[in-house]
């Protein structure tokens, strides 16, 4: 291990022996704290080459079970955002691709700090269980094409030991560990195809646009080379998106979406990552997969299969056919705009703060979260407001924590005198051939 | 800590509160090893401003107990060496120093792996005390101006954890954490005036001249910071110093410079140096200290400060006026030349672990060491030999280790056809106000 820090730190490049030597010694606790948290640290200071963090991603998802959906009928698919705000689009893109006749076979996680979590959202619709037996799942993919389920603890166990390392040894902030972390649990997971939604901007853990295509260029090299078609979106998470923010919130939006009406953005996104699941799965050009996906959308296949998982799963789907039926929050205060003029700001991670204020977000993986908490927007980035206008309303059920929250929500508003140049929802499209950019 | 790991990894500078809260944590124990594990290899990678590293270096000193030397009389000064092959110049330095008039009051360590320790030498005197209890220290110093002896347990126990944590995860060569390691023991000691040996060559830590000058102007830029005169001579370690190697072999050594003898380098080195700490404590012009120091040799008053110093430390100090009296090692093997040729490479280092392995060393602190063993040279570096010349003596007292030391040794010596290019055996000086290399 000494040997192997000397290496690093000096800018050398580990052996695939010795990225097992040191993921197994993680795992089993056989190489000192120290050691691994010096490791961690000069990987930190230089990098990694694609040989090298494929081989640790390939080394951390074989340190515990691997997940076998190879008796599942179609072609599996995963979709997998970085994180953000007010992000639902599982929610819209699951149903839908499962509608196009692809496999949906996914296991999400929780939200934690300002990023919300699809269990936490799916567990807002009343009866819905996301803690499900293996056998339960695979029964409801095989019935649906579609089943969304919490993480079982034996997936990864090196990411685990490997974040908590790095998150008290500040050695989070790496591409090469980020991509390792992220791909590794998404290579476990077992899914043919595997498309990222790389976040970026102030509400993202990439704050440009050069820093997401590294990290989506590592992570395709990392899917590809491990035999998974692997492609990459770079979408913009400067402010929430939709307008929804908090878990029966969000779940109502994605259903207004599935309906065929809802926020824009949320539509749009879900649907370019649907078609370039499509695509990814070999189902045409990309035109074509964008009609597919548009027409399951548009003939309320994909609602259908929403709530037939809603049902398979215990829960309640009408919440889904109607979202007006979701629980109401009791305290409702609305945000008003302190000036005339226009949003040319709203700092996607200070509102997702926000929502962990009113009680939709947890700070700790062992916290509740308010169901019916959450933020309502009413005006987004470029849209005029007027003094007085409400801008958001705050949901939830804590009554003391909403005036801290409204003075917290207008401090991550920014209004200024001129509209602000529009910016795209997505940026990029990241594949094994290379960046293409769009109209940035 | 988190935040301080951070500041350093991205190259910013530490306060002087977050290097002592540091400093204060890992002696305490109230910082987890891991974060301690990260911030030396940040700072490892980073490298630290001189204003930093002189702050570490106070704030490791202050970790423990402080020398107060105050009560002594006279301009209290201590030469240290950071590690060679056959260095005995403490045994001049000291003797020749406090017989000019200076006062010598150092603490000293013991060996390991290739490079010897003053204390196991001194040990080799028969009789020789090197435990004494500070009065007795003191007493020995008011009475001859000299006196050596073991460190004690409490003097800058930051050291001690820093050290084998850099030890463990491969952080020991930084010359910020080297020079704050060597530093702050000598600031812990006390003396006035603080003249430092920094080897430079194959068997010294430092490899190349820049690096040696490096560590040099940052010890000298620590030293002077901190209210003491402070100096560097920068050594040749390409070679052992002199031609004896071993506790016993070493001492009387030393002894025969005393005595006006001895070889042209050991005694070459030992004047300098000496000269050096008489300019250092405002002696004079360095012509003038040359002379003082050639005159204290010549004169035999130095011999007589070494016997007076080992008589009392309860030490027999016939084995000084005449080294002969020495104990023999009862095993003696002469290594002859295998050709013709001039000797071109002595790897000190390599020389050192044959040492090692006649007994004159030790690679663990607790083990003993054989007063009698080591190596005794009959050519060095640019002589000239004839096939079946002997080139060294091996002394030790295990039989069975004889036949691989010689093995190991005859591969430590190149024997070229042409004569090598000199080597100066002091390549430059280094004080407040830059570097001053000498005719290399």
């Amino acid at each position: 291990m000494y040997d192997l820090i000397t290496k690093k730190k000096r800018g050398g490049e580990l052996t695939k022996e010795e990225i097992y030597y040191f993921i197994t010694g993680c795992v089993e606790n056989t190489i000192p704290n120290e050691q691994q948290a010096a490791l961690l640290m000069a990987i930190w200071a230089q990098g990694m080459t694609d040989r090298e963090t494929t081989e640790m991603t390939l080394a951390m998802a074989e340190s515990g079970d691997m997940m076998d959906l190879s008796s599942l009928p179609g072609v599996k698919v995963d979709k997998h955002s970085t994180g953000g705000v007010g992000d639902k689009t599982t929610l819209v893109v699951g149903p839908l691709a499962s509608a196009t006749g692809l496999t949906v076979a996914k296991m999400s996680g929780r939200g934690l700090g300002h990023t919300g979590g699809t269990i936490d959202k799916l567990e807002s619709i009343p009866g819905f269980r996301t803690s499900l037996t293996m056998e339960e799942f695979f029964d409801g993919v095989r019935k649906n094409g579609l089943a969304l389920m919490g993480q079982t603890g034996e997936l990864v166990p090196a990411d685990k030991k490997l974040y908590a390392m790095r998150d008290i040894i500040s050695a989070v902030d790496s591409i090469p560990l980020i991509a390792s972390s992220i791909m590794s649990k998404k290579l476990a997971a077992g899914t043919d195809v595997i498309l990222l939604d790389v976040k970026m901007g102030s509400g993202a853990f990439m704050k440009t646009l050069e820093d997401a295509e590294k990290l989506a260029q590592t992570m395709v090299a990392i899917g590809e080379a491990a035999g998974k078609r692997t492609e990459a979106l770079i979408t913009d998470m400067n402010q929430p998106l939709g307008f929804a923010i908090g878990n029966a919130l969000e779940v109502a939006e994605a259903a207004e979406v599935l309906h065929g009406n809802g926020p824009e953005d949320v539509r749009e996104e879900s649907l370019m990552l649907s078609a370039e699941l499509l695509y990814l799965a070999g189902r045409g050009h990309r035109d074509e997969c964008r009609r597919v996906a548009e027409e399951a959308l548009r003939s309320g296949k994909a609602l259908e299969k929403f709530c037939a998982m809603v049902r398979t799963q215990g829960g309640d789907d009408s919440v889904i056919r109607d979202p007006s039926r979701f629980a109401r929050a009791p305290v409702v205060r609305e945000v008003l705009a302190p000036r005339d003029g226009y949003i040319v700001g709203m700092a996607a991670e200070y509102i997702g703060g926000v929502s962990v204020m009113l009680g939709a977000g947890r700070d700790d993986l062992g916290d509740a979260v308010d169901p019916v908490a959450g933020i309502l927007l009413k005006k987004k980035y470029g849209d005029g407001v007027e003094r007085g206008e409400v801008i958001a309303t705050l949901l939830t059920s804590k009554e003391d924590a909403v005036a801290e929250a409204e003075k917290r929500f207008l401090s991550a508003v920014t209004i200024g005198d001129e509209p602000p140049a529009p910016r795209p929802l997505i940026y990029a499209r990241v594949g094994k051939d290379g960046v293409v950019r769009f109209d940035v």
